[in-house]
């Protein structure tokens, strides 16, 4: 389970037995890149393959999942989501209203995010087989409107070398924003899935940000964009931090993290830096426009506990964590998220 | 199962339980006409799900089939295809060995048809809850740089009212050439997972068609084409005469089909023109470039055994099939296809 869980394991696993085999010249940004979406011939295009469990949680279900995961991997690289597809892979005998619920939930989260379903294909197979239901959705997307002037406004402060919101274009001093809390898909799930009970207080964070993200691109001057899924806010940042060449220092007292998601992951002994979110995303801007970016992003229903959580910083190489009772820890790439099929 | 097997169960199943929770407005081609690809903004966009059993047979496997089947969709409406997508599920404890060769594969068919993969994304499935490994391809294409002067051919001779090579374009008198042998994925793959032993003889036709389609459209004249996939060439042709509204007539003596597939159909009880293909174009011509787009596709190595199977006419308003022995018969379209888990 440790090849899926989105952590280190799972990278060697790709990189050793799936990339290897893959032709991908010709691209802007290519497959080995291991960017949330890549870019051919102008062409944003993302596929993301949906195996939760249970289907239907509280703040969302496969459907609403299926959606927002893939319509923002489109957007963080600084695509404009397009059109989406989905391939259903059904259990033979599944009762058809949780097909109905799901495809529902699918449909009403397209339309929020302003995108249509364009294309399909659904397979069934025979029971046992298959646990359920299988969703997987991929998009493409057009280059936002706003992105030539958000990085040229960049650029009047830095050095700006990316042509898009790519996982390597952070860099000394630039500012790191997290939209809201962390952690609470992971948690809900987990809690749920597990009878813990925690799901009163915790729920799902499914969204989809394309919205959010429009907001920020139109103030300017961010660099790099991601949505810290699986793994968590750890391994995005520690992604960015291996990929831009640049260590990333990040406050413990400013990370958005309520009390509830607090105490369920002290409980259940996982950290919820490095369970997998839904709904939020990590911005990378150039120092001089984060304020007002973070204003932007607080304005918008998805960014309301928006908050600067950090700096990139050439003093470290790594992402280091300045905690709470004054001391610092490095903040590691987990080896996988703590919770399995997350999503 | 029978809402899987692509046939009518299917597509009931389709549009009351999936399609009809779906935003799908401001397309060329919508989700709703059940195209093989959908366009959107100039955009040719295509998914396809193989949960195909075993994995590795005579003549494929899993990765050449997901190449060969997306690859397709996009050139049979009349696109270019740029890059393919590839999301899989593994069960937790498979052979590395079986993702490294069905990796490899889907490596080598991409390589053969000139697209890249662009983008992927891996997920893991505890055992017991999937079936080994299913993969999900998606694809996007541009227009054929030959589909311009392919319809203005056309439209020399009859009027052309279709902008891509959609079901709904065949009208009377137009040539219906098939590009090869039919019924040899699905005999194949049903022979060998059943153990009849006729294996030996029929081997799985999976092949991208990407080269031979332009080949055909080069010439010019094309107004329709579709590859005969689940159910076979009998739900092709019933698709084109419901959509097109126009009756289309065969001479089952011209149908190329094989001593081994015929003998082996017959055994197995199962009617050959109802099995799915996927190395095959069904291509709809106006008639007065039939002859030289045949000659065209006899050229290339996939459409060696092309021939013209019969053609469309308002005297009827469904698929007839003139028999070998004089008689006719009206060829239904299967209520799916006989094969279950065949792609």
């Amino acid at each position: 389970m440790g090849h899926g869980a989105g952590g280190e394991t799972m990278q060697e696993f790709i990189a050793s037995h799936i990339i290897s085999h893959m032709p991908d010249a010709g691209m802007t940004v290519p497959l080995r890149s291991l960017d949330d979406a890549a870019v051919v011939d102008g062409i944003v295009f993302t596929t993301d393959g949906h195996t939760v469990k249970p289907l239907f949680f509280p703040g969302g279900d496969i459907g609403s999942l299926s959606v927002a995961g893939t319509v923002n991997d489109i957007a963080v690289i600084g695509g404009d989501p397009l059109a989406l597809s989905c391939a259903l892979i059904i259990e033979e005998g599944l009762d058809l209203n949780m097909v109905d619920r799901a495809m529902a939930s699918l449909g009403r989260t397209a339309k929020e995010a302003g995108v249509p379903i364009a294309t399909g294909d659904t397979k069934v197979m025979e029971a046992g087989a298959i646990d359920q239901m299988i969703v997987v959705t991929s998009a493409v997307g057009k280059r936002s409107p706003h992105m030539d002037q958000n990085l040229e406004v960049a650029s009047k402060y830095r050095t700006v070398n990316n042509t898009w919101l790519t996982d390597d274009s952070t860099r000394d001093g630039d500012v790191i924003i997290l939209s809201g809390n962390v952690g609470e898909h992971g948690i809900a799930l987990l809690s749920f899935r597990e009878g813990y009970g925690f799901e009163s207080e915790v729920r799902s964070d499914i969204a989809p940000l394309n919205g959010l993200i429009t907001e920020a691109l139109k103030i300017g001057g961010v660099v790099a964009m991601k949505d810290p899924t699986r793994g968590g806010l750890a391994n995005t940042l520690n992604e960015w931090s291996q990929k831009s060449g640049v260590g990333i220092e990040v406050e413990e007292s400013s990370l958005p993290l309520t009390d509830p998601v607090r105490n369920a992951a002290d409980l259940l002994g996982i950290d919820p830096l490095s369970i997998g979110n839904e709904g939020k995303v990590v911005v990378s801007c150039v120092a001089e426009m984060a304020e007002d970016v973070l204003k932007a992003m607080r304005g918008h229903q998805y960014g309301k506990n928006a908050t600067i959580i950090g700096r990139a910083t050439s003093k470290y190489r790594q992402v280091v964590l300045h905690t709470e009772i004054g001391g610092k820890r490095i903040l590691e790439a987990p080896m996988g998220d703590p919770v399995p099929r997350i999503c």
